[in-house]
């Protein structure tokens, strides 16, 4: 029933377990696969950040459950497709949410990280290998910014700020894709241009998707709802809180924005349909009746008067000019062409 | 005035009342047709599940309904085609939702369940034989999982979750078909991906119908209203409640893509008219003019000086190649074919 | 200012007042024309259920306004068209409503009811004659039911019930009708059908503006904010609200699926069109050319080197056969046939 | 920044300040365009209805503020186009709306109205000359109803009910127009039907930018916020609230009946189109290959076998006739006319 | 990550800080380009309004952020472009907007403005150089107004206001290019009058997202939720309230009336095709059957006994001219011309 993500790999390449250690004096990287290990050089007075990639090796999995005391629903929660939630447990407060971590086109993959922030450890669960904290975790080492001061509460919310603030990459890609198409949609349009819009038009469903829960989520822990969250972090949650009801906003723009794609694209279609139209209709119009003319004189009647005058033929021909002319200076005035 | 559903088995083939008593140490199952003698058999230190299959004895109905008291509305609502709800009475908790038993390319149908949650007893009632517990039931037996150790509520958990979980299975099928609309719609619009769009509509809105009611009926429970829903248990019915938003969102997301499939569709109808009408305009704007020519040499004027040039009719030729060539560059250039 | 429904009925025709006395073991059926003995009639120790047909004789109205105390602005809302409500003054409770009272193929026709409900009466006003109480009118007079039993508010919720169950039945035929719709409308999207659409969409529209407006009225009461509703019979208006609110989800259902069917009209209108059009061109571009080649070999140039070939004119036919068959082959490969 | 209403009257014709004072016993009215000797006129004892009729004399309004000690927000409000509000201050409660007073055709003109109301007096500004009110002044002076018994508030609620009333009329002429609209818009679908569904459409929005936030005002008197809203008369706010409720429902359904006339009128225009095409293409399917026939016997070449024949040319005839047959048969079949 | 505006001038050009200093007896100005300097002049006993121009001199900023202990989240939200919001910190109330600044035919740009609103003092940061209130900081110089004798709070109140109101100028705008497009669309559907409708849209878009989030954070302030608010300015704030709302409101209104312009728009579009057709379709239904009937008679066949006959001429013109007579009528009455 519970839909994993289907790209995750199949074997452990190496080390999938990391353990960073820190406060104010001390700070320390531990990489393992065994999780007992692990486990030993967790530091009960310092911040302890556990990251685990991968999430198909189950004895891990177990035995960081075991540690932690994990309650059933929470492991369910980090192994399935879940939608982006925060949910205060006894001992610890869950999120979840979904993190960007390919961008190709229009076309985004979507990564679903958990958190769970004790006391004084934050667990990360990760799908895939590779995340958006690599120069996150070199600031904390050399000690840069103010997460060496502060608990692991605060570590949480830089984390999902780092998340978050590469939401941003995506809004501008899409705003610069409605530039593009916006260039072309009125003189050329083509399906491709339609293709775009609707690839433009999915991406936006499917980002709604991780956003809104998302948003509800922080707003449960801004309002200071977790016991987890320190008062004096509060602001900064608050402030995730606001980037992501600035995303939010930004999207339900771009989804106006690319509907009026949309009814430009149609109304260019249309437009050239009328053109089309327009094009048959003036060469019907005219060469329909001189054609009936030249029939006229091709009947083979013993007796067709008009044959005989000599200059009949080119009175004929002055006839069809001045048909022409007159259905011409019509047209334009009707401003058919 | 209430409409029964339509499909209900006339006669009872053998066995439709069935009772599963259960603790910690024992368990017992007893399937019959006498309502009396279940009765008797109800262990009041135990978890009592009594499930009847099939609403048109009412014979049964009438002693199940004398024994626990059952209010004659909540009868009426077991009865009768009721929008998914939870209501608490005096002695139980009333919940009654649909369950999808059989999916056949985009159509479904729904079976109403009906729960009626006690202290120590859980009724379910069916419409049709045949559910998705049967698994749950061995596991019951073979003592799996905590079911044997927890109280009536639990049991309630995990024959809504069990209903929920089979939810997904018909997103995963929407999903699917979707896709596949998604790969023919745009090159190949035939009336058939039209058909297979409006079915998907038409499945999502019934499975709206279905699934908003219930996630508000959970949503009361899980507020802690009820009192047959102990504390301890609350998280399980909000992880449920968790699912069936999941689900709604992703049919919000289907709902969407469904839509933009319509538009898919539609500009691919309006394309492929927009080149049928281009062909007929080519066509028309090289021929006419054409056969204007030749209808001109076809008159039988006895005065026309090109009639009897040497090369006049050579001379027609290149003339009427000349236009040709000049009209194919113009339509190459404004990109009609 | 104020709207009168249209069709009142101008005459007093026999009798328009009725009271019904009632408790567990009496009961009495009073009809008169002459509200002064009505009022002489009324028993303080039981049920009295006061029925007004017609609302244009304003002595009776007077009278009774008087004798029962009624507010004018109450007077005034039995005596308008109002939207339905549930209204609490000091001595008693307002509730308005709209009867269906015909329905005929998609048009259905409201009579407003209008309910003052006092510690021990009840009256009904109606615009008409006639309504759907007569059957429970009967059930009464048998003593069936609960209704001897208990007090006048219990017949309030019957007789609102009663109204209720009625829009079923509405439901139920514009639910048989989008089905018939259904069926014709892929194949043969006729004017009518699209014309069945709307007056369907014109239905529901009406049917909203009576329905929305009496779910906020029934919930007002099940929150027990009513002096006149007594706590044990909470739970009978919640039964009603319940209906109220799953009619309301099904005409939603109804107006998706309607507006699903416009959709398949309006595609199926189009399919028709492209038909039409590409057997336009098919013809256009197949025998235009044709006519071009014949043309051309009715000039009149005296020198033409092949209208002197023995097999000119086979040959010409040959061309032409080839013509003809490309083009097929062509179409035939563009599946335009 | 302010935008006055545009048709402000130039000059002051006469009389523009009007000052009624009313109790049980007396009646005074008086008018002046002299603010001073006004304001010597007031009744603390009484009930004082002021009328200012015209907002371009800055002294007079000047003289009210000092008077009346009304805030500077106030009477920029009084001023400027304002959204309908109720708004409480210190000494008064201040209420703006908007009174309907030319309605042609479908076209609505709106005159802004600002009522005052203190402890024992009423203020109101009118942008224009001429009310709604001349009627009820009458049954002031004459003592009918229950004004002459009442408060100041009774007043405000009196005029704004006659205000509210008057939205009745427009809509009885929306309905109108509606159903005009309804009976030739199936058959007859020119674009002066269009023309007027989008003059509807214009006022209904209109309308509803004057209502919405009436409904809102209102909604805070009837919650008993306003402490110059004596509790016995909430429920007269609350009728009017009530009228406005209603209007607000017949609005949206009116929205959505010419939301399907739109419908309505695109598919007529739809079908007429296609009636058009229909007989293009029937025209050119017949006449086309028969040209052709009679083009193949134009020609002149010399061997020719058929044009020798006795009864070639009859045999064509027939040949063509049968084409003709068989082409309306087959249209006929497909219903194309 | 941060988005930065644009277009930022490079270099500082002269003066880009400013200091006013009033209250009710003394003011002064004061610009210069160094904050250290500017810092000393503050004035603790009046309110100190410090308006900065330009944010890409980091110096200045770090300095003023020393000063006024201005939260980093702050100084980012600053510097950032910012949805509109209002955030109560410990000793500072930051209020973020977007100003109007320049407005080019349909096309605006936005200017982020934010305010930090302490005891006595109010900061001011602009993107660029040059605002709305050169007028108001001269009538502060003046003692104009009340300006001078309230506190710095009201100031922020008179600068929001100052930049609402020329939202309105905006409105008017988008109203004289709504009723310019009206009156041609109906007769002239030019691609032109699309492209303008399509740029109202775009522009009626970003307004909303400059607006709606405005309205959020007055009505935060006018529920007194500020201690940087004192209570007798709530009104003000109030006031500003009210006029957000009424700009919304109309943004609504003309959303609608532009959708409605679209609607008319695809109309004409519609009408105009349609005319086109039937021209075609006239044209091609009178000449068809008369080239036809010419194309008879210039066959070659040897017997065709028409053709010796003396009047088979004159016949042939007879029969083509009641043909071209019945055709006129029958159109005529179709009503296609
Ligand atoms: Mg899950
Ligand atoms: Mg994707
Ligand atoms: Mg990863
Ligand atoms: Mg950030
Ligand atoms: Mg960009
Ligand atoms: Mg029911
Ligand atoms: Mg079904
Ligand atoms: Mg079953
Ligand atoms: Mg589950
Ligand atoms: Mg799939
Ligand atoms: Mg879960
Ligand atoms: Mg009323
Ligand atoms: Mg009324
Ligand atoms: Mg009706
Ligand atoms: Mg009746
Ligand atoms: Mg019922
Ligand atoms: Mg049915
Ligand atoms: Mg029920
Ligand atoms: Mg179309
Ligand atoms: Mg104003
Ligand atoms: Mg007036
Ligand atoms: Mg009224
Ligand atoms: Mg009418
Ligand atoms: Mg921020
Ligand atoms: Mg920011
Ligand atoms: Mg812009
Ligand atoms: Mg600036
Ligand atoms: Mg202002
Ligand atoms: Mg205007
Ligand atoms: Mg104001
Ligand atoms: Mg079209």
């Amino acid at each position: 029933m519970i839909k994993r993500s289907e790209e995750i790999k199949p074997a452990m390449p190496g080390v999938i377990l990391e353990l960073i250690t820190y406060n104010r004096e001390k700070y320390n990287k531990f990489e393992s696969s065994d999780p007992d290990e692990l486990i030993t050089r967790l530091q009960p007075d310092q911040v302890n950040w556990v990251n685990l990639d991968g999430l198909n090796n189950s004895d891990i999995i177990e035995k960081l459950q075991a540690h932690f005391c994990l309650h059933p629903l929470l492991v369910d929660d980090v192994l399935a497709d879940q939608r982006p939630k925060a949910e205060e447990y006894d001992d610890y407060l869950f999120v979840t949410l979904k993190m960007l971590y390919r961008i190709e086109g229009t076309s985004i993959d979507y990564e679903q990280v958990s958190f769970v922030l004790g006391s004084n450890y934050l667990l990360t669960f990760q799908e895939k290998e590779g995340d958006l904290f690599e120069g996150f975790r070199e600031r904390i080492r050399q000690d840069l910014g103010k997460v060496r001061k502060k608990h692991a509460d605060y570590l949480l919310y830089r984390l999902i700020d780092i998340i978050v603030d590469n939401y941003y990459a995506v809004l501008d890609r899409i705003g610069d894709i409605i530039d593009d198409i916006e260039e072309t949609v009125y003189e050329n349009p083509t399906n491709e241009t339609f293709y775009k819009i609707q690839a433009l038009k999915k991406e936006l469903i499917y980002l709604r998707k991780a956003l809104y829960p998302l948003r509800d989520a922080l707003s449960k822990l801004v309002k200071g709802e977790s016991d987890f969250v320190r008062e004096e972090n509060l602001r900064y949650f608050s402030d995730v809180y606001d980037h992501v009801s600035h995303i939010i906003d930004s999207m339900d723009t771009f989804k106006d924005l690319t509907s009026s794609l949309m009814d430009i694209h149609i109304n260019a279609m249309n437009t050239k349909m009328n053109e089309v139209m327009k094009v048959l209709t003036v060469i019907s119009t005219i060469f329909m009746p001189l054609t009936f003319i030249v029939g006229v004189y091709g009947m083979n009647f013993k007796f067709m008067p008009e044959l005989d005058w000599q200059y009949g033929y080119f009175l004929v021909w002055g006839i069809m000019g001045a048909i022409f002319v007159t259905m011409m200076i019509y047209f334009k005035k009707k401003k058919w062409f």
